[in-house]
């Protein structure tokens, strides 16, 4: 498969980045090693090391952002934006994507093998922080031999990476993309994600974090939390839009099964995340970004990056109600207060929270502007 | 217990309206008896039975709208509006309430012993319609000497009662009420419910609806329920006003427990749901919900109402996002359009959909002003 706009074939890489006598220092003080990370890189790196581009994915996301496994049935979850001339042009940068830190698709998280014990770390897993994130992504990007990134850019969570990167080090990137994301999420956030967490700690095959151990996955719980995020990712537009009140096709008399196309659907979506997604990670990244919260003393946070000042790009879109525009332009308010150029657009678009997703005209027209010129200003 | 404006120590009285061998035929053409209903009522039926205010309940509500169960700590659920001198006014109106049909609150439901078999119904309780709860709400006020009710009233699924009751019988009222309900779940919102049936239908402890019979309840699914739906029943902004980014009190270091406060009140609503609530029940009720559709074919929907017009008021809540004001707005037209007399409202509140339970003083003014006039025109 090597379809024109597409980056061809590829395959996930895994590096140990730290390890168990050169460990990880969390933001919590304990320390992590060893430290495997998956990731995926698309197009070449310049002689300089000065066309890099870093992928920070979404909570549900992984290191596979572009191009197509080997056998697969649909490529990489943004590939419509990254390839030979598409927003983010491999013809012209090099891209990395790397699952994060506590996930499940290749990078040690709380299913691992804790090699101190030889059984899963389970919810002996230490808590993360975002910059937890970013000092593993770090440690990836020195390991590929860049010092300096043209841009990092990111949804959702990712974007939460992008900002606590762009503040923290800001010296090491020179564009920042912050997209669909929040410096702070509501008490409505971090309610939807309370309940989601109870949803699978509550399952009986959750056996206290060791439902490995026991062969089991606490699916119906991991499922609840799924569907119901699923909601909360769609605008309701959206879904009147994509199933109304339309009946199930198999829909026979009124019962309690799947009577309604919505059912199917988010009934589908549930199922589907079990087969890809594990019940730990999602504990514990939902809780990191409870707690991401780096605005909560301005001044302190912002004085990195007065002193290393990077371009900004933030981007909302309209029927986004997980993080709605609001949560946008807070984090534009706190970047124009602290100095910095920032450009925002909020987009319409009809799709909600998962917008930054979809190939969306005007989305991509504004990431391929602003990483063309990102390009033609350089690492400096 | 007899506070200035409270109807004071009321009991909640139960009457068989149909029985095994003068069965309800419902909606579905099955048959369902006996049925029992529990009841309240407060202030006095005048001499030609043409004060009586019938209040219909919401999804989790109960015939205790008023006054105080010998006791209790707290009132009736709507006792902010309902007592001498409130807005509805017991000097002068003859209130009636009932649980419904399907409900637990001593209304037949599906987890009411079925007389033919010995056994509680469980998922043999026959599926409902809207117009099946109607039904017993008229049984139960033919049972009562009331011929023609001043008004109905109700909020959420106490409104989409209202609402039905006015198009299949409207001569039966001389004005109704519609409060923060629809006539027809979008999408999203019948998602919502999807997620709490199958939280509640997945707990290995629902025992395919037998969980009595085994002496459990499925605690975990229907808390799950509750506190998925409680978020939805409240504003963005009340949360965030209640509780913002508090931590819980007790919280200690991060963790997966409950760290901040507005995990500790959903876990407190969650808990104390599966005290007075049933998951049979849930499931029945939220079902009705999602098919209910009145004006799904408009012309036939309105013609009995247009040979018996009633006058209308619908309220919603600015901030009630899961019955918008767009869903009272849809309502208001189709009635419009039906040449009927309608006033609509929409009250500045910031506490979301569970406004209508709240004293709210545009609201209350409202209600107080249109019963005032209902009662000066009397049931004609």
């Amino acid at each position: 498969m090597n379809d024109s706009g597409s980056v061809g074939i590829v395959s996930t890489q895994t590096v140990r980045l730290f390890t168990a006598d050169d460990p990880l220092v969390l933001a919590s003080g304990a320390t992590l090693g060893p430290i495997d990370v998956a990731f995926e890189t698309y197009g070449t790196l310049s002689p300089n090391a000065d066309n890099a581009v870093m992928i920070l994915h979404a909570l549900t996301g992984d290191a596979h952002a572009a191009g197509w496994h080997e056998g697969a049935r649909r490529p990489g979850w943004w590939d419509n934006l990254i390839g030979p001339g598409k927003p983010l042009d491999t013809d012209r940068f090099f891209v990395v994507c790397a699952n994060l830190l506590g996930g499940c698709q290749g990078t040690t998280g709380p299913s691992s093998v804790n090699p101190a014990t030889g059984r899963l770390y389970g919810l002996d897993f230490p808590v993360l922080a975002m910059s937890d994130f970013v000092a593993v992504h770090r440690a990836l990007v020195r390991h590929l031999g860049i010092t300096r990134l043209l841009a990092a850019l990111g949804g959702s969570l990712g974007g939460m990476q992008v900002l606590e990167w762009s503040l923290t080090y800001p010296e090491e990137l020179a564009n920042a993309l912050i997209i669909a994301a929040s410096s702070r999420l509501t008490a409505q956030n971090i309610a939807f994600s309370a309940v989601a967490r109870r949803a699978i700690m509550t399952d009986p095959n959750f056996h206290e974090g060791r439902y490995s151990e026991a062969g089991v996955i606490p699916n119906g719980g991991l499922s609840i939390a799924r569907m119901m995020a699923h909601i909360t990712y769609l605008s309701e537009e959206a879904l009147s839009e994509k199933f109304g009140r339309n009946p199930h096709p198999d829909a026979g008399k009124p019962g309690f099964g799947i009577d309604f196309a919505v059912e199917s659907y988010l009934s589908y979506q549930g199922n589907a995340f079990l087969e890809r997604f594990d019940a730990l990670s999602y504990l514990y990244l939902t809780r990191v970004m409870d707690y991401f919260d780096p605005f909560e003393h301005p001044t302190a946070s912002v004085a990195r990056v007065q002193a290393h000042p990077l371009r900004f790009l933030v981007i909302s879109f309209a029927t986004d109600w997980r993080f709605s525009s609001m949560h946008s332009r807070r984090i534009v308010r706190r970047l124009v207060n602290a100095g910095q150029p920032v450009s925002f657009r909020e987009i319409p678009s009809t799709w909600g929270h998962d917008s930054f997703l979809l190939e969306i005209e005007s989305y991509h027209a504004t990431v391929r502007a602003f990483l063309d010129r990102a390009l033609e200003e350089g690492t400096r």
